[in-house]
């Protein structure tokens, strides 16, 4: 989930909960805040407080709600851990540490440190393009019988690399393997994954939430018809350039569908007029607006 | 195509001949031969002439031919280019040149200068993770009216770059974009890609021209089921280690299906008898050997 | 300088107290605190405001004191620029925001909107190991005439980097362009740098005040002689891997003449005995320890 | 030693005698040809050929010729090593193969294939900005026995990594550890290294012949003055972007002189009007040019 800012650390209120409620209304299975769409990094820790807050009492335990903690600092890490279960969180998520390039045994005495602190089940989150390290296939074998972990996000975009880890992780039967680009859905369901944490889902949850039934099901006309409406969708996360594009193109659409605003966390800035009648005419295609 | 040898600068002339004709008997449009699964940049200048030589000669016309010449010298790549026009290939391919990283003005001027020379149509190949720079859509937006390229194959598994190229190439209604990752196959013809040049269509055109024309008629329930067993091969991927094991897993899978050698060119070297087991388990799966 | 320790977040006040009295008795002209080597991402932000408002109340204006403000969010680099405000500092130092990787226009626009908002004069820090982008000499040349901003520590080790630096910096008499890898110190300040942020100089200030004051007076058999002991110190980074090893050099150094104890921040470790057996044996070479 | 071109494929046989005699009068103790400022991958084989055949003949033993072979293909780097051999060079030097980006294990066998097969003895060559891989420390200790190696050219400019090199190259004295780039000439020696293979040793050899003896004897004030006038040469490769920017400023410079065209390889452009007043002023206050 994005964060809805008006500001700098200026939450948008009433654009959060109808976020939240848009989502929850399309089924989604749980909800993850404060990852890299979430702009977590950019924003003050104590708005980060303040959208876990936020979040879990909107939610109320309709559905999971998994907090992105990755931090530089393995304090900060479980402060905001502390602070997600205390306000009803079900689980945490954290990438490497990012500013030093970690080797592979520091990743390892990373989560060797921080599992026994938190107060909530981990899923690792495997981002090398930000955090310049991922977790190698033999790495996860040293922590895979970790009881606090229980799943790891891939958000690679190889699959290769994925059906490692599904090979690794068959000793943690559950272990849940997620997959961060959307368009991997289906075929990472197919090699053994058990579902997504995708971005797109925001802006039409009913959409995946259907898609990822259908998998199950494994009924391949509505997997198709459903596949091909995701890739229409993702022309919105082609309209920028740069890192930021594909939140920007995300915080776009949901202004477009008036759910909130799409100011950025600084240094990064909104869509101008003519990248947001892209994102429109994307929009219009796909019937969710006019 | 991978290139079956025996040793160094040793081409395997039966495995060759029983390659093409196993490839060709499953209905594919064409052969690119000489790329990166060809080893190409690890073989001398004789034995990929010799190879264009002999391949182009065994196809006879019945597919066309396309020859990848790919070098760090331009004359070198139109010394390929000219050997292969004359062998009989109907077009060429070329990555970006890769010991100097290219900015992209050096990636235009290159193809500029290259172009005039070419007895052939061309392919551009965008291939970052070997030649440390890609051809970014703005590059191909100027490249796009030369008429001696006619298409373009990524290679870069990033479904967004791919979007884009589609979009910057919609001037010219002839060029081809082609996907390399095999598993973007049908996700790249949905948003406007034109086919695929994918390593485990040696192992199993059939396979991949179904997968191909049931994505064209819109098949939703061949495309489920081709898919599945598209991704089922690809364990074969997940075998190894390092940058080569996608190209040792396809070579194994050959020598076990008994068409060709899997030797590999130096300094790589071919699977051991673990790994060996596991492509065949992948093979036995898939009711390919028994 | 770096961050002494006795754990998590547990600051060794002795060994901070014991450290700054040495640095200040080798004659240094400056302290730059929480920056790479003051592992400055992996504390709590109360401990880097704790840290701020100790060394600034110790040195109590004998030299200036500069304050790392490096962050991914923009509000948590400025709230501790106010505290180091508040506290004393004199100025500032901050790199590049680094989860999500800069583009050129995006630095800009991060610099031009922290700038207003920092109550001391900020020094830009070029450090591309880390932060995955580096300040551009033509993203330089647009910020060269902000006041606010006086000068630039490049820790990059590329000197034709830091010669085209300069160049561009030309226009700002007033800035100083200080060089982090102190091999360099030398030669950055005979192409026009004003001076070094050198982490060795926490081992031996004297060393490195009287180097660089033998370069400005030109006193070549003593740059000569200075540079060769500071070579011979420079083996100390050698002893560990990875990104680390350098920071676990300097702290093992100041522990082994008893200023300050070694701990590291996590997940970071510090060197065992075999290690520290190599570092001690540099010491004893030099004459530090015997 | 770059390679003086006037076109594509065209060797500027004038312009290499010229720059031949001009290096060798100034003293220097070996010739190193085709590496990266020689441009070798750009050049076609055959032209590479005639460069070694032309250079050997005309320096006639009054210094050994050092051939650059680095190739993708084992094939063709000991074809080019046999020739070598044959034309009278003394000496080889290989990068790591650079399409396939090599794991260690595969730089390890690369080497030990390669041995044996040469004519001659050979320099392993540290070049990461374009090989996307270095020789790891730990690889060197696996290679450091092997007879028919006898040094290393490390180009990284990371002093802690040679210092690293030459811990591990202790147990062959008769190694050579050689230096890239020119500016760590004087410190790589004091923690040493036994010398420099420097681009700018072809603009003025004297001067780093001069260098080279005055830190070999110990003479302070020489090497300072000496060394001053190497920093303010470097200046010319500061005036071009991109990867190319060095051997342009070089080649720049010996056109200047009056030695050779600066034509460069395809698809890299020489220098125009503005760039090349640059290059000329700091030939002027060098005294080299009026």
């Amino acid at each position: 989930m994005i964060t809805p800012l008006l500001g700098r650390d200026h939450l948008d209120h009433g654009g959060l909960e109808r976020l939240i409620e848009h989502i929850l209304a399309g089924g989604v299975h749980g909800l993850f805040i404060l990852g890299t769409s979430g702009e977590a990094p950019c924003l003050s820790h104590e708005l980060r407080r303040q959208v876990v807050t936020r979040v879990c009492r909107q939610v109320a335990g309709r559905v999971p709600v998994l907090v992105g903690i990755t931090d530089t600092s393995l304090s900060e890490a479980i402060a905001i851990a502390r602070h997600s279960a205390d306000a009803g969180a079900q689980g945490l998520v954290t990438a490497a540490p990012y500013y030093f390039p970690a080797g592979q045994p520091e990743l390892i005495e990373f989560v060797r440190l921080l599992v026994p602190e938190l107060p909530l089940p981990l899923y690792l989150y495997n981002m090398p393009q930000m955090t310049k390290t991922q977790f190698d296939p033999e790495t996860i074998k040293q922590l895979v019988d970790i009881p606090g972990i229980i799943g790891l996000k891939d958000s690679s975009a190889d699959l290769r690399y994925f059906g490692q880890l599904v090979e690794v992780a068959k000793t943690r039967p559950d272990w849940r393997i997620l997959v961060g680009p959307e368009h991997l859905l289906v075929d990472t369901m197919r090699i053994g994954g058990h579902g997504g944490v995708n971005g797109g889902a925001q802006i039409e949850p009913r959409l995946f939430v259907n898609l990822y039934e259908a998998v199950k099901r494994n009924d391949a006309a509505r997997v198709s018809e459903l596949q091909q409406r995701l890739l229409k969708l993702g022309a919105i996360y082609r309209v920028g350039h740069h890192a930021s594009a594909v939140i920007k193109g995300m915080k776009c659409a949901l202004s477009l569908l008036g759910i909130c605003d799409d100011t950025m966390a600084e240094p990064m800035r909104k869509f101008n007029a003519p990248e947001r009648a892209k994102v429109r005419a994307v929009l219009v295609e796909l019937g969710l607006v006019k």
